[in-house]
């Protein structure tokens, strides 16, 4: 029998209603497989941040270095700026266990309502593989004439050749495993002076290794445009930081709900835990119902077997959440159903 | 009989063929209300930079300072680095003629296909407010160790409060003056660490002069998904010049097609020309071919003349827009239609 050992951060609103579902669901799926996991919890949280001025303990990343993966809810709650409970604790998770990788699909399901009109499941399968720990998400700079008329504030974004060069081989690898071999960049190059030039030269010289593989490259406003009018066109998407945040909520978002959409946070190199967590955030408008859609967390879990070496349960994980998505009545009311998280999170295990 | 003085810089690609259909247009709806335009035509372009090195002469700026407006295809060609196209003709134009405010309607009109399922025209009808000068479009920063291993791209973007609250106070304006009198302001205030939490607290402070308003933060991920989500929930969105020009591609993106959009770069203290383009680019895939679609310029000549002070022709323009929409025969093939450029401009005439 083996164990794996997973630090679960629930997090913040319905992260705390999901996860549960998440753990459910890997729990089903590890017993057709023989597999025991180790779950230990860390309540950090912004409720922690109101207790004790800090998001997680001093020594907080110490204790996370340890575990095979982290499992995350959501982070983020009204009456504590974003900025702080962010850059408190998902942020330097990031980047302390150099997650550059964050590999995000974008996926039309059957049974999911679809806002684009005339789309057949099938007909949306993507990834976007997003830089995790530099560019535009930093906090060099500062504010000058500070309280005056003069006011400046100054933001800094950081492209190194290392980071580019790590997150883009990523995706020209993963572009080279899938059948279409087809690569989009996206940047932002006739506007954003230094970095954005610099992204398309280094994708300039990194295709010419990739011979194989179609390369486009795409300033981010149109290929916004293009998600919603050839979602189709696309293979694998690659950005920097925040356009990749951008693109992976869009692509969801053309997919029908982003709730069931899953992030994973790789270090590709398994020198340090990675960690997976849906792309939805705490959401606190429907927070303490009971009516989130726990699917996104699922799939995160999913990820996270595939990525410690189990794909037969990310496979079997994936196939309950098909068949349960073609059944409206086990579906939450983001997709037009009336089933409570628990009910959805009990579909699944049935299903498994 | 009044006469405007119009600078027309055509541009590069499509922008040579859109622009003589925006001239027809607006000399008919002129004739009615017996308005003369002196047309001057300036040849700046990419074929210009590669006979002379420069996009626009040395003194480019000085002689466009005298005209009530200009009037503007598209700019940007392959062959001359976006970076170089943009930052030698566009941006200076913006910047120097301090028109900070960019201008975006978003509409869904009886007779476009819409991308999105169950939109009804009118479901649609939203305006983004793009500050246009500063923030992420910057030219400072630069590379250290060039050449290197080490290399690292520094890329700044400067905020102001001059230029923040400026931009906002005019988006504030225009939400008070509609119906619904709701504000949308995007921003990324968890990712980016001083600029973005920058300029919502400045929102927030203006908030408070316009009780009125009903406003909403969004951060610029999840915005995106919404404006797929549910279109019709927005009136006025404000932002960056980055969000403001995702957003500005996206919304039109949702309303069936961006060949439609125009985008009003306006000084409002009238001070220097403001300038009329549609929000397509030169699209070199189909110069040349007589199929581009001329309303995104035609509607930016409607824009011009509201801003110029005559409405009138700004509705006869709107009007026989709405008209020919309706009927599919004079439609250009991005609106599933097999029309030229050119009888798509005249049937436009024609109407009015
Ligand atoms: C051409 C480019 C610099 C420009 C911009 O991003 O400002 C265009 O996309 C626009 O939106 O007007
Ligand atoms: C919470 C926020 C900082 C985060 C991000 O933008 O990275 C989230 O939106 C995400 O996409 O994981």
């Amino acid at each position: 029998m083996q164990t794996v050992k997973i630090a679960v951060i629930a997090g913040d609103g319905i992260g705390t209603e999901v996860i549960p579902e998440g753990i459910r669901a890997l729990e089903a799926a590890g017993r057709q497989c023989h597999l025991e996991y180790e779950w230990t919890h860390f309540d950090w949280s912004c409720e922690t941040y109101h207790k004790t001025g800090r998001m997680m303990p001093e020594d907080g990343l110490e204790q996370l270095k340890a575990f095979d993966a982290i499992y995350l809810g959501a982070v983020g709650f009204p009456g504590v700026p974003d900025h702080i409970s962010l850059w408190g604790l998902l942020l330097p998770i990031r980047r302390a266990f150099d997650q550059y990788v964050n590999l995000r699909p974008v996926r039309l399901f059957d049974g999911v309502p679809c806002p684009l009109a005339n789309k057949q499941p099938g007909d949306i399968d993507f990834y976007v593989v997003r830089e995790n720990v530099e560019g535009e998400y930093s906090a060099m700079g500062g504010i000058q004439y500070e309280g005056t008329e003069r006011e400046i504030v100054s933001q800094q974004s950081i492209f190194t050749r290392h980071g580019t060069d790590r997150i883009l081989k990523y995706a020209f690898e993963l572009a080279q495993s899938r059948e279409k071999k087809h690569l989009s960049s996206a940047t932002k190059s006739n506007g954003i002076y230094h970095s954005m030039p610099y992204w398309d030269k280094r994708v300039a010289l990194m295709a010419q290794q990739y011979p194989e593989i179609k390369v486009d490259q795409y300033h981010i406003d149109i290929l916004t445009a293009n998600f919603v009018q050839m979602p189709e066109h696309f293979d694998v998407v690659v950005g920097s930081n925040l356009f990749g945040d951008i693109l992976s909520d869009l692509g969801p978002a053309c997919t029908g709900t982003i709730a069931i959409a899953p992030s994973a946070n790789i270090n590709p190199e398994k020198t340090f835990p990675s960690m997976f967590e849906p792309v939805h955030g705490s959401a606190p408008d429907i927070a303490g119902k009971n009516i989130a859609n726990p699917l996104g967390t699922i799939w995160a879990g999913a990820m996270m077997m595939q990525h410690l070496g189990y794909p037969e349960i990310h496979d079997t994980l994936l196939n309950a959440m098909e068949s349960v998505l073609r059944n409206k009545n086990s579906l939450t009311h983001d997709m037009g159903g009336t089933a409570s998280t628990q009910e959805l999170g009990a579909a699944i295990v049935e299903q498994i």
